[in-house]
């Protein structure tokens, strides 16, 4: 990929003179920045702002490895032959017209694919705005020359977006806004060769990377995309467009209609180590932000100091850090005697530190400074929230000690900075050159200080090699459409999932023995070929307490059944909490595995959580611990405490079933009922695709 | 309170004649902007800054009715006194040094209270930042007179604030970035006489006020208060500061431990229809917004169009409407083929609207247009949301046909705006000049949005003047301390509350002809006096399901609960859900009402709703509707759905209950369980405040 990235020479196809069209817009922006050979390419002129244009890309000289193309669509699969036998590696076609616009463009693109296998060049877009490095000036884009007045101002993130405006409009608002920074940004267009996954490949080894942002809508090469992202050594933030159903999706599963569009992509980032952002410059936040603090210390916790001038201030970023589950730190005797010495004798120390009448009495500076350094060195707090203000009054600062201190100690800080318009955007740039992101919302600034603890929580243990038990395997030999739900814990059972005793039994003999052997109560339910939902069908006896009540609903269910039903008989089990458990194969991650607590309460409150498949055991605990309703598994109000290591391991070997038998579409596993904190799999059912 | 806004002429007591000091900050501020006569008052100057200068505010000429002081603490009861000899009516105190700063400085503010009640005359303050008047250009505050640089922006939003800094430093950031103007901001300081309430109540008739935000970290007269926000025709804006829990509070009943410090404020807060913030600059954004809309037509269901010249901008968008539960529009097939006509052929007509290829094609202010009236003319849409570009590519635009044609069919709209810095600045000054609130982030305006269709569910209906029967209060008479399960119960049927079918029982013998009587399975539980967790100390037995098994439980618990207890014997009720309702008297807001589902649930996902009591019915509908889980009200999974108005029954004469009998501390009724979809009070407890 490094000739899209630092090409020796550039030619570009569809020059032109005419300042109004994006073939000069792109001539302009390589003519400003970059510091290599430029080849305008187009047969009507002989020089275009007086450098030498070629009729032919063929003509042109080396050295030469990348062509940007930006002409009409039809004509650009033949340049493409043209720049392969020219020798050209990469091709960033800019033009639109393709897959985006109708039926024509989509075969056009079906060319380009074509074109692309055939030769072996590279393609980078179409209908993308190419490629932004703004560390080292390299404008591949016909973004607007505008972009130049306020100059380029390189940072440490760069971003892969799958959006024009990202790469264009927001990098104007961006830049010109003169706060924040970019180091590559890649705007990758339809996509038809190169895509997000080369593109973080390249940029987890680009030393002027330290943070990537993505904006995706799909991620096709889903799985490939999350190994990825596991072994990226960076922070990765994802902003995942369509998350919201675009409308109600046939589902055989609870499972599947848990999935809905976004709780699958979410588990499967979270799994893999991503911070999930919600808006644009959320995004960039969050990457500047992990920029600076890709790791924190091993103890370290989220417990925060707040410094600040205002007392307000102090309480809504307490009651914001609240929110988002961040401790406030705990001061130490010794810290508060500390910043004590800089207090007025009136005014009591605790967290949040208000500074103001200090500030009053003894001067900003010097109070800053002890109240923070006092505050780094307490084992108790784990990162600093500086509140600032530039311009205006007594608030002079320089934070350069503290961030020193802060940085040896290994702790963030994060500013928050309100001021007089230039007054504040000069201290912006100044305390974020020594490596301290600030903000100009407290709530952003809280939830980049949340990011920072929540980016790294990535399982280090790999899942094993799936393993599916010969039992299941030989179980799954003849099996077809949906398992009912006896077949279907067979097999759970096969892999080690516990199940409840049950037994499928011939007649009200053997259903009386079943139940003096394992004790009443039991329930009886009427299997039906093909039927789904017992329950609605009246095919559910809950509860039979003794062997009258067990022969009259053996009477009721063998009529109600017919010739080709049958009875099944199973222990009644009382338990608290009732889970569900799931697995199903997602479009782009493959198998995946959920997990949620109280089937109707993980469905109204959306709360389930996924993770792909295969599953470590700490993915699998990682996952669960997602859950909103988790607590609950804590043993609340003289329950057991659930096994976590149990359910895990049942999750596990849910993931692990499915990544051997790619026959089997969906799992359900609804109740998985605790029974003295142990998981037990009470109802079932498996859905394969064979027919 | 006139004459704190509008005073007719003003002493300054503690002018000076240092630019280093506030006394001269505030005299500055006083002639740049007010337009009645100035009096500086300090016996060291004969002029200050080419004003005459009196040496006490006896001296002082006529017309004066306001006096600013900003002298050390301990002057100020006398000068207090001196105002009130001359006539004036009330004094705005800035100076600080009182009940924030010690036991010196409370003594000192005792003392201030005491002269206030004694002369009559009314204080603002003290420690606080006093007036800032912006369409009058009035500055009563010694804020820095750099806040005239760039000039005071008049808007329609007025502030009261506890906090200095969102009079001072808040106020330059905001004013310095020069898009968003205010009318009053009052800095109320340490609230000796004037608070909160009573600015509300001026700005609720201020002509210049369309819409009121309030940053307030205690409302103290909880009850005025929330009538007032009731009462006041303008939408109402409150950030609470010191929403999270400072530390596990001391409590006896599961009500209270639910109430946290949030719960009940927000839930008082909702049902006086105020919309609640959780930043500085949010509640500004709210309020700006709602002084724009502060009305929705009666049949607007918050149904978003999204006009958008960047795909992926309208998929964030629709997914953060779908976050707040605001739904896309849906339009119709008129809207779509009128759109259509200024689409390129291929492209396709859907909500989000990509204007992108029709802009190319035909150019941005024809293709908005034609785009926006045809939505706005759709009966399926409630809102339009644009999407804006300023400076550096072809999306010129003027919005005033749209924002005209939107006013006229009173469908708000709100602008997403990206651009070159200054030339989004202009855009976004000219824009909401026309009355549309322009945003710089897409989830800010999504949450602006809404706010518009949340503020104003208020209930109509006042609730009734609170009744309790005769009985209940007959057997309140004697009544002291925690009353037992069974006496609450009694008392809660006499409240017309339904409550489970139970009774004391002296022997064996009556439970069992109890039993016969309702019909097993019953529940036996042993009273003993002070005892409040039954279950833990094995004193409740479930599910008994016949005589032999009533006798042995009967046994067992007689000797359990010893010659002092008793045994409460009760139909055994199973239903779905399980609901916990209390009531509790709230320190700011006295008696309130709380609903929660699933005991448990409620607890692990803080899912309880308060409202203050008495409540109407509406209010107790809405208090429901307010809970994250109410959807399980609705009957899942073959569930019959739960009587509404049966519960909201309840909730109103748990309310008329706390309101009437002032001596009862707390109820919780847990669980209160459905029955066939009726709530029946299973358990309860009720703590008396008499011993």
């Amino acid at each position: 990929m490094q000739f899209f990235f630092r090409p020796r020479g550039i030619a570009l196809i569809g020059a032109t003179a005419n300042p109004k069209k994006g073939g000069h817009s792109i001539l302009y922006n390589l003519t400003q920045g970059f510091d290599g050979p430029v080849y305008p390419v187009n047969p009507r002129y002989e020089t275009i702002d007086g450098l030498a244009c070629f009729p032919s890309v063929a003509d042109v000289p080396d050295p030469v490895d990348l062509a940007i193309v930006f002409v009409p669509g039809p004509k650009v699969p033949e340049l493409i032959r043209q720049c392969a036998q020219r020798g050209i590696r990469g091709v960033m076609i800019e033009s639109s017209g393709f897959a985006e616009a109708g039926p024509e463009g989509q075969v056009l693109q079906q060319e380009l694919v074509a074109t692309a296998r055939e030769t072996g060049i590279r393609l980078w877009g179409p209908n993308c705005m190419g490629l932004v490095d703004a560390r080292r000036r390299y404008v591949f884009s016909f973004v607007t020359p505008t972009i130049w007045n306020e100059g380029l101002i390189p940072g440490k993130v760069s971003l892969i977006v799958q959006s024009g405006l990202l790469s264009g409009g927001f990098l104007i608002d961006l830049m010109t806004h003169g706060t924040t920074g970019v180091s590559k940004v890649c705007s990758v267009g339809n996509k038809v060769d190169v895509n997000e996954c080369d593109l973080l490949e390249y940029l987890a080894e680009d030393p002027d990377t330290e943070a990537i942002g993505l904006y995706l809508e799909a991620i096709p090469q889903g799985r490939r995309f999350l190994e990825l992202c596991r072994r990226c050594p960076k922070p990765i933030v994802v902003l995942k467009g369509g998350k919201s159903p675009a409308g109600a999706k046939a589902a055989q599963s609870h499972t599947a209609s848990l999935a809905g569009d976004g709780a699958v992509v979410s588990g499967a980032l979270a799994q893999a180590g991503v911070v999930e952002a919600s808006g644009f410059k959320q995004m960039v936040d969050f990457c500047r932000t992990l920029a600076e603090y890709p790791e924190v210390r091993p103890e370290a916790r989220g417990r925060v100091a707040i410094l600040t001038y205002s007392g307000g201030s102090g309480i809504i970023s307490a009651d914001g850090l609240h929110a988002l589950g961040l401790p406030l730190a705990r001061l130490s005797e010794q810290t508060l005697s500390e910043i004590k010495k800089v207090f007025p004798a009136w005014m009591p120390v605790s967290n949040p530190v208000d500074l103001w009448p200090a500030v009053e009495q003894n001067g900003a500076q010097a109070v800053y400074t002890a109240a923070a350094l006092a505050a780094l060195a307490d084992p108790e707090v784990d990162a600093l929230f500086i509140h600032a203000f530039s311009g205006g009054f007594a608030l002079g600062l320089d934070l350069k000690e503290i961030i020193a201190e802060a940085r040896r100690r290994d702790k963030p800080v994060v500013c928050w900075l309100l001021g007089a318009r230039e007054d504040a955007r000069r201290f912006q740039v100044d305390v974020q050159a020594l490596g301290v992101p600030v903000f100009r919302e407290i709530p952003r600034a809280v939830e980049c200080l949340k990011a920072i603890f929540t980016s790294r929580n990535r399982s280090a243990q790999p899942a094993d090699e799936p393993a599916v038990p010969d039992e299941a395997k030989e179980q799954l030999k003849d099996a077809v459409g949906v398992l009912d739900e006896h077949r279907a814990k067979r097999l759970l059972a096969a892999c080690r999932i516990p199940t409840v005793a049950e037994a499928i039994v011939a007649d009200t003999a053997q259903a009386v023995s079943f139940a003096q052997a394992h004790g009443y109560p039991v329930v009886l339910k009427g299997l039906v070929p093909g039927a789904v939902h017992k329950t609605e069908q009246g095919l559910v006896r809950l509860g039979i307490g003794n062997r009258e009540a067990l022969e009259a609903a053996c009477r009721d269910l063998a009529e109600a059944v017919g010739p080709n039903g049958s009875l099944l008989i199973q222990r009644m089990l009382c338990g608290q909490p009732e889970l569900i458990v799931g697995a199903l194969r997602d479009g782009q991650f493959g198998p995946c595995v959920m997990c949620g607590l109280g089937g109707t309460m993980a469905e109204i409150l959306d709360d389930v959580a996924f993770a792909v498949a295969p599953l470590s055991r700490a993915d699998a605990l990682a996952l669960i611990n997602r859950l909103k309703t988790q607590p609950l598994l804590n043993g609340f109000r003289g329950a057991a405490a659930v096994d976590r290591n149990a359910l895990a391991d049942i999750l596990v070997r849910l993931g692990d079933l499915m990544t051997a038998v790619p026959e089997i579409a969906e799992i359900d596993i609804n109740p998985l009922i605790c029974v003295e904190g142990k998981p037990v799999a009470v109802d079932a059912s498996i859905i394969l695709e064979k027919e």
